[in-house]
């Protein structure tokens, strides 16, 4: 695990919230990318080098409408970086962590992306990520 | 707001939390520290610079506990230094920000602290740190 990529938080009205979290990081948010695939549009904030990722639902069946719904908005992972993520999620499988998707899916950000599952990581939902460096390789 | 300065995480069994943080962040935690002021005991880990703090409560009545009998284990806040304490907490309720101490405290790691109330951060529980420098001037 290389370092903390970034924090997702889930929110309601996007629009509301990149005017908040500008206010309250001092900063506006520096792009906006939809992520089809998983129903969700993002707004990255940078705090000296950490990313803020806001993540709003596009369709009713997203997992970020379904994570609202039943805990309300709020924090709703922390990703880090990983330097092999096929080599990372066999490893953390092998600690007794549990990936959600052990087959990696792209996320925002030009990221490789898999989820391990928040009951064998106490309650948090653990992103590991690792950039996309050749398309071609995809 | 200069960086992010910790994620704090609730657990319920410090002991067991401390196993599988450091599994995960392969790293262990580099030190303990009670805050009995506010009914809990901390862990830290570092990961390239940002701090873990897992939090359990020490008495039943303490925040963390009712946090996880609320909304069980997880990511309970997220920690940003600031320079100025008061200052910031005096610019964050000009913002329409709710400090819920607006009376700076003192926290674990030998910060002053003030929470900003997540009804106001939609539903981030935000924390306004600041490394006390000169223990006299406290």
């Amino acid at each position: 695990m290389e370092k903390l990529e970034h924090i997702g938080i889930a929110v309601k009205d996007m629009q509301l919230a990149n005017t908040l979290f500008a206010a309250l990081l001092g900063k506006p948010h520096y792009k906006v990318e939809e992520v089809a695939s998983e129903g969700v549009r993002t707004a990255f904030f940078d705090v000296s080098g950490v990313k803020i990722e806001l993540l709003e639902a596009t369709r009713p069946d997203s997992p970020i409408a379904r994570f609202i719904e039943k805990r309300g908005e709020g924090i709703h992972h922390l990703a880090f970086e990983v330097a092999d993520l096929e080599k990372s999620i066999k490893v953390y499988q092998a600690k007794g962590f549990e990936p959600i998707n052990p087959q990696p899916k792209n996320g925002a950000d030009n990221k490789r992306i898999c989820f391990l599952h928040p009951k064998t990581t106490q309650g948090v939902l653990v992103e590991l990520c690792q950039e996309i460096r050749d398309a071609s390789s995809d």
